[in-house]
């Protein structure tokens, strides 16, 4: 089976499985996701001798995370899998986050979102992962208290690592269990609006 | 600054460092890390406009970890470094697995080695991680005994994650703290014999 998946919602990750061979790749840096992402991409089928209508399903981190970032990632994979229609994997970042950790127990997600804000989510981690608190935008001050309320044993902050082999197993998995979704269908978790949107706002309330 | 780092004592897993610009790649597969090695490095210098003389340092895991896999990583690395004596990094592999991992406490880091035996070590991870015990050779009932004495918070055992943003900070500090060392210093904590040499020893004794 050959898997490919991809987050951009943080670093852009990515793994890339044919059979038993399987790739990862991660980038931080100053080069912007736009420019990279599909360079890395080209590099990494070629190197396997795969192309994209070899791929069986593609998964994508559809956030929470950074929009730009959140949206080249989605774009690419549409660009990707729309002329062959592959199935897509919707994979919920933070929870391959969490699915990313080597321990189980309670984990709290979490990474700033605008000034005085967070995203955060609360996962009990076991062989299953269990939502305690699905994904949304808290204040500062929330995040304290939801530290206090769940006392978790693992707090993943900021600088959130995301497997690569954990997106393409998961990938796998919704593939097999047959949750994949067409591309047109693909819909980021955006949990604030943009600066963009909300300076339009403000313009029209004027 | 320009870092390489590598560990090859399980998985293939190569950071490389270019100022701000910081690649990671793993691979796992049925290719032979002879095989694969070199390709990756090639590529990803070639990927960052570097030639290995441009590099500050590299990194090197030294084990504990499978002998062969081991001694490819480091072949490499000196196949590298040695036209130009570029300082060299060596990376203890449990102590990078256990500063890869997200949260702090007591780590144990067991994996297995011939049958009925682990490698095994505990380390303290805070801001600096304190070994309790180094890494050598246990059976599996003394392992049993070690996990019971310290109770640890972290258990990594086996599918051990090394993330190459560690092997990359780890050599970029040995690098600064000036405890580099020459390609001919490098050797491997090999923690137990090779099955070779004890079937040679077993062969000598007749």
């Amino acid at each position: 089976m050959n898997v490919l998946a991809l987050d951009s919602s943080q670093k852009i990750r990515v793994g890339l499985k044919k059979g038993e061979d399987l790739f990862e790749i991660s980038y931080t840096g100053e080069k912007k996701h736009a420019e990279i992402l599909p360079v890395i991409l080209e590099k990494l089928l070629d190197e396997m001798g795969l192309k994209v209508k070899d791929l069986d399903v593609v998964g994508v981190g559809i956030g929470p995370g950074g929009l730009t970032g959140l949206r080249v990632g989605i774009a690419t994979v549409v660009g990707l899998v729309s002329p062959y229609d592959i199935p897509v994997a919707p994979l919920n970042s933070f929870e391959m986050a969490a699915k990313s950790c080597p321990i189980d127990g309670v984990v709290l997600v979490a990474r700033r979102a605008r000034k005085g804000y967070h995203y955060c989510a609360v996962y009990l981690k076991g062989e299953e992962l269990n939502p305690l608190r699905e994904p949304g935008v808290v204040s500062d001050e929330e995040l304290k208290e939801l530290t206090n309320e769940f006392s978790p044993k693992i707090v993943l902050k900021d600088d959130i690592l995301i497997s690569p082999v954990v997106l393409v197993e998961e990938s796998e998995k919704l593939f097999k269990e047959k949750k994949t979704i067409h591309y047109y269908e693909i819909e980021p978790l955006y949990l604030q609006k943009s600066i963009a949107e909300l300076n339009w706002e403000k313009k029209k309330r004027g």
